[in-house]
């Protein structure tokens, strides 16, 4: 049993994305399952892959919310959401996270840096969307002390249930 | 019965709003309406109220799709869908359209311009985010103008189902 | 200005269905324009499409709600909205009607007929399944009568946002 | 990294249900974590979280799909998905999963059934809506076994992207 629920980190980015993107959104995948935390992505390739292989290879538990269905998860998620329910899916992404991680990324992550915004969760961005609103950080080390921290303290970055939007 | 689908064109901005945003937008759901399209809005207070209100005032369709129940809704919406899906319907929104046109706007405006833009929606804006891939307008003739003209050449520009994300 | 919000009524049933069944849809399409409501539906084929063709054709607007893109829609729709949300707009639907009338109809219907009543809107069935709570009704005209009243009677059967599900 | 996704069995089922229901519910998350596959469920109480303290006291994953916000959610959870969709998360349940099991249960269990069912999932049964397709079943052991049978043999029951509904 559960006295605290829970902290769950989002990593969003692109499934296209480039090495150094990769390599970044794995660290942060690794340091966010050492940080005791669960990893929730959009399950699929690119940056969300490589942040699954880094947190599945630490021992973490990872989460992939697919638009789609079970074949587009990649194949490092320890359980897969497969949601059917296209580009929304990307609203759950966030709402299921206390701190949103941007790493690089095109329009479906800013989609999801705008929503996470919305719903008073925190976003770090790494080589990101620059929004205000957004904390901008040098690395994967950085984004992830500052994620932990913040959603740590406070686990009402989540939707409440009924909240005007 | 259609030879054609109807013309769906989308408002998107913030429920509190300037009084400049708010005749700019009563103004694009004039001419929307004019054209003969239906409009398409998140059925709310501020840009999405003006917009529904110059649309049904001039004899359209004003189609509101709500993030709650109905009792969100403006009341010049002539249809109304309280979805219950919260923010994820801001998905919808664009997802309806073959163009969004934005005016104003805070992170639910940005995070519906993103999701447009994903989808392959066209986007005209009117002193909102600039955001590559946005048409920036001078008022509502041009933006309503260059709407219609796109999304009527072009009625492929909704999602089609099973496309990835 | 609506003093009122508009009266919706959903029909749900299926995309193949019997020649009795379409003749039904239709008689019910036509009533529901006939009682100056909004026709909702799933926007496809079989009962979605004879019930929009009746409500069409009678003056009236038919909201169709699909899974997918808009190249499901049936082409008697005034409105489309194509979600993107597969299965889960099975939800959508019944969150936007004041009352359901059930017109026979597969597993789709039956999860269309649970969710409305979950939500405590009202369903009418014609030769559908059997359901505690669904008030079977000889044909189309005791369907929308009774529809139009219990829905015109309270329109508070729609979700209220954050309602507890 | 997964040679195979990995086997995800849901239980569905009412939050307020008798005790009975309770130790069966308990005894399915026990069995399925038993079974090396991850439990989903919609992550309030009742069925539900007896079915989370099944799981985690077996040394499995819990994964809950909320309706709303963080603070639905059962103190068993592993995994907790706030989607905010409303009565539309039942859709993303039974999407999740490669085979369901109903125990009891009201409305919006009746609606997860008959998605599931529509979707292709093979529903089984203890003490639950007599529908057709759903294989009654006497016992939790009976139940996941078949379940975990069912799916393991045949992972293609989630919805796959862009299937017809």
């Amino acid at each position: 049993m559960n006295d605290t629920p829970p902290l769950q980190i989002a990593i969003v980015g692109a499934a296209s994305c480039t090495g150094d993107e990769e390599l970044t959104a794995e660290e942060v995948g690794r340091q966010i399952a050492q940080a005791g935390a669960v990893l929730i992505c959009g399950g699929r390739g690119g940056v969300m892959e490589a942040a699954c292989r880094g947190a599945t290879g630490a021992g973490g538990i990872a989460v992939g919310i697919l638009p789609g269905g079970m074949e587009e998860a990649n194949p490092f998620c320890t359980v897969t959401i497969p949601t059917g329910l296209g580009i929304a899916r990307n609203a759950v992404v966030v709402s299921a996270a206390g701190a949103v991680i941007a790493v690089g990324g095109a329009y479906g992550t800013l989609s999801e840096i705008a929503m996470a915004l919305k719903l008073g969760c925190p976003v770090f961005g790494i080589q990101t969307w620059k929004i205000p609103g957004v904390v901008a950080c040098m690395d994967a080390g950085e984004a992830v002390a500052r994620a932990v921290s913040t959603a740590g303290r406070d686990t009402g970055n989540v939707p409440k249930s009924g909240e005007s939007q």
